[in-house]
């Protein structure tokens, strides 16, 4: 007989009322969730992160660094937190921040930034639908007015418009501050529909999301647009240092960079890089981001090239990487001092932040492509790994 | 002036060399990491999970259920960890579950199975690295030999090729028992390679991996095939239940689906559902899964039909979905409590763990789905969730 | 020993050097083109359509129709010239249009237009290629100024920037008439993007294109944005007629539809309908297009539902349509007698052009789709086509 | 008043038939169809080619060459027929093939070569699916047996499986000689599969095309695998040569290629190349095969390098060729000509075709890619193209 999780109805964010839950969790499955109730915060702070508390999830944080980064807005030496279970994947990070240290560190720049939520509009047929978007063009100055009507922070910066069949997909774009900005803009997106539904006449309805904004999915509409911020990482890497640090030489790593982008495009991948997802799943765990968001944050692309003096050009674009410092998981106890050891925490930051981001990736890759060729790779988990 | 982290040569996880790192951020940074370490176990079981080790991220854990799940491997009712910063997303699966639970649970079926590591051989022409290919194919039985050398877990399933240009791409497919398994079949891999190089002559070099794998990264190539397990969740929910539980009618969400579809299919989405990436994150974080593999098992396919007596058929195909209940995190304190709970820690438990993570995700897709047309969607996260 | 082939220095276009040419290549590889050399016109009309020309392919062109469409510049009835030599192909759109003729016949819209050229410009870091993107959204005016100062009928619209690794990838797109245009944006950009090297400083180099045109092959960038035309095509067909005609029901077509497209989606297809390519082609031979942006515009996206009252709402968007009634091949003899037989030679006829090729597409579809499930797919073959 | 296109009910294939027909279109649309009427053969021929028949589309043909082959079938000089209308292009793949003469020519291989229909089979669930799959791997010998009872030629050299839902896609893959095969194989697959319903009980229906053949459209599936023949074109340029000919240097190309590489992954085609539909197009159009096919075909991975000894390697892998020397379009007059030309009609020639296709792929990517470096892209079409 189905029997349902313990709620106390007056305050549910305590010590106690996570017990009765752990208590219920060893009546009904035997498991005793001894580790799991040790947390070092009060559970008062925890409404608007999570429901159903029981105690959490304790995930080792690993340090990198110093990591070089000559951002616009991240400059300087940095020690980044990894928060992982994956044996060597701190130490590889941390091996490529060597390497760019020694070089000239790691150049980073935002070049795009827009969070989105993407409503269907349903109309008798294409050429109605047609209307409304040329409708919707000339009232933008209305739309906005009332999709910013619910937020202080968000802006709406244009709504591009795809039209298909019937329907016509609205892509809202704003600017969201140092928010991630998710909910922000569905508020947003929200309130302007409803108000266009009361304006425009022949809307047959609507859905808030129409799989154009893809949230947790990555997609080439993120991947050509951008969704949360688009930066680009680079370096220059001598051959020497190459060499000296990494054990392999520019041809080396540069033909081993074409093989594999060979390889990853007949493969399909949405990113011709190595494994940029595991420094950033590292470091949103460690700093309070909305870890799914890894399923768009992951598309990237590598373009590499050595230099016409034999030095070894290297960059990463990552498209849709989607961070906050503010709001979400931000401001909870460990995930928060995270934040403040990269100088990160609050209103501001969230720049300075995708940069250290893009910079740690870029890293990793350097890592990991000389890796695998110096014939390490292996060898190294051996030492470092668990034997998975 | 660069800093090195420091390090304890003799045995550098303890509580102390942990402490000093800590000071050593706080004499660097200034932050004080005082929640970061507090942690329940001691270091000294963290070799193979962590390097530099400093502390922990405390994620909250919220729980959900039950889960009526009809799989192969789970049967029964579940209590699902899921541990997240986002608010709402527990309660979002746990009304899902609920709908389900009233309804005849879910059904789960693992129908593949596999791990890879694809090396990228490379020849003076396309004709050389064809001529390979049929070397392979005959020899088969001796490179599974030397691959299977090297692990008493992993079994070689079978090498697929892709040629393109001078190039051959070996992926090779094993099954990997309770373990993820990326280590385990890069080892293998590696043995195997190493040991054709010395038989067959003509290879101009190989490296380990040529992008056709693709660890950490969404991909084609293994939507089609698979890279962990590829598990499918199915339903049937009645009318009546939709709409008591939901608000909604079957119609309703019916069409939405049909507009949501062509809206992800033109957008490029490797996911035409809506956010299975959260529940499966929020699973891999509690149970010590490597939650940067989120890269390739966010991709998923929802499909779902009326059926002939009015009720709503729903199915979601996550192709790889990375899962273990061996090895790697599974084995740290709240990772394995988690694992426990859900009777899933140790070995022969892999596929049940698939299977639960999948009928949590269908849980999750109808939820969401029926929110964003109940319209309760922005209401629900501004009770619950953060304004971000 | 290798032989050029021979040309005549004064008048190449002469039907005595195509004959000339012709025993050159009896005398090479003994193959007598008897065939080829008989056409019905003076070659002295092909400077700008061939070079080294030999003679003329003959290919069968069948009638189907009539086609009933309501376009915005399509309207009543036409009779569509189909170019093939696959059997069953024109019967096959024949009796789609015919289906589609007593129904209400076809709506089609022509919701977008533009072709592009998309050079990259190549600087020092991404910082450097970001502000030179602020620049060019700030010298917009002038740059078209350049680029209209090259064509009397191209109209640069916008420019879409794209900015990855040190590049910024620029996307000129233009409206060019009732000319397809590839060659007069090509022109047209040059001009621009050379003018734009005299005043911006900082530029490493530009090439005229760096692949977000994707001329001549499919893409995200034109099925997300277009490249020619986006059409879209629709008609809701009775349950009665789609018995009577097409002997299915609507549930079952309605059905297939549905497997297939998940069966599509997993593949990964860049067409989620059935064969547009097949009608695109056939009418792309017969009236003078260039015929290899089928790779283009054989994208498309179909979109069906069950209507509230049992009917079948059937649809296509076709992204990338890439038509012409004026320059290229239009003007040639069978050609422009293909293009006068659907009213759409010369000027202001081009969405004209592009409605009746997505109505004939959406009839084509519906044949297909239901002789498929009708049973009557290889039995028609069998009937109507060779035994290949 | 909608009127039906007048046929011969004795006999079709006449000449009067054709101009009947004619007639009726200049009744009805005004059009004279003069230039279409005039064609070289009697319409007896055409049955299994065309419904419907009014005439002939005069494409004009140019000739390119030599063009120096060093493939497996295909060796030595070849001139090629390309029917197209685009001014520039026989020119610009004459040129490529220049500079391929005299360096050492292309080297070809076909790798691959299968032709498929892909049924989906429904059942009542997934698990009712997969033991499906296991019963086709256990009777393939018997579901290839009925297959292959239907023709002399096809040949099923295996199933792929692809479940999802509750579905179970499958896709017979085969060998069709010198045909193209869709029909061949449609009419076995459709025999295998009513045989399996006999025998196998609990399939809800089948469908002959599930999307996974993905016919007339471009799709991963493909691209993975094969459809048609997956055929690799290489050759080295002496960097003397590229300059002398071409007018670039090793370096210019390279880096363009480099620029436009990372440009095509993010626009998301499905062809990194250049413009390899136009000489594919023209030639089928020439060699009578089936043109819609060029939707598949028109993908393709280019590959390029600079060797040690400072010259261009350069490649193309065409991973879905569909040709046919034999059925189809193969005997009709000029068609049949242009294959004789080339020293490929009949049977055991279409890997042979396959391979002079793609080498006259590979010397058009290097002129329209030098062209653009050179900046003689734009120029060549002001003099060889029409103004469109």
């Amino acid at each position: 007989m189905s029997t349902k999780i313990p709620r106390n109805k007056e305050n549910d964010y305590t010590r106690e009322a996570a017990e009765v839950r752990r208590n219920f969790v060893k009546d009904h499955t035997n498991a005793e969730l001894k580790h799991v109730g040790q947390f070092s915060f009060h559970p008062s702070i925890l409404p608007g992160n999570i429901e159903n508390f029981i105690g959490v999830a304790q995930v080792p944080i690993g340090l990198a660094g110093p990591l070089l980064v000559n951002g616009e807005f991240a400059k300087g030496e940095f020690y980044v937190p990894l928060a992982t279970t994956e044996g060597t994947l701190v130490a590889s990070y941390n091996r490529g921040m060597k390497l760019l240290s020694e070089s000239d560190g790691v150049t980073t720049t935002v070049v795009d930034d827009a969070m989105q939520r993407a409503p269907a509009f349903v109309f008798k047929s294409a050429r109605e639908a047609q209307k409304f978007g040329d409708w919707v063009k000339k009232n933008f100055a209305e739309i906005k007015l009332h999709a910013e009507s619910t937020t202080s922070v968000g802006k709406l910066r244009d709504i591009q418009q795809f039209p298909a069949s019937r329907f016509l997909y609205l892509r809202f774009n704003f600017t969201t501050g140092d928010a991630a900005g998710q909910n922000m803009v569905g508020k947003a997106t929200k309130a302007a529909c409803d108000w266009i539904c009361t304006v425009y006449k022949g809307i047959e309805r609507y859905q808030l999301e129409g799989s154009f904004a893809t949230d947790k999915k990555t997609s080439w509409v993120n991947t050509l647009n951008t969704r949360g911020k688009k930066v680009i990482a680079e370096a220059t890497i001598s051959a020497e240092k190459l060499k000296s640090i990494m054990h392999v030489s520019v041809e080396q790593i540069f033909e081993a960079r074409l093989a594999s982008q060979l390889g990853g495009y007949l493969a399909g991948v949405n990113n011709n890089g190595a494994h940029s997802a595991n420094g950033i799943t590292a470091m949103f765990i460690a700093c309070g981001q909305d870890v799914a968001n890894v399923a768009e944050s992951s598309a990237a692309a590598v373009y590499a090239e050595i230099t016409k003096s034999g030095d070894y050009y290297f960059s990463v674009t990552i498209p849709s990487l989607i961070v906050a410092t503010y709001g979400g998981g931000t401001g909870l106890p460990t995930q928060r001092e995270c934040l403040e050891l990269l100088g990160c925490f609050g209103k501001g930051k969230v720049k300075k932040f995708a940069e250290i981001v893009a910079a740690t990736v870029l890293c990793g890759e350097l890592s990991l492509g000389t890796a695998v060729i110096a014939d390490e790779w292996v060898s190294s988990h051996e030492a470092l790994g668990r034997n998975r």
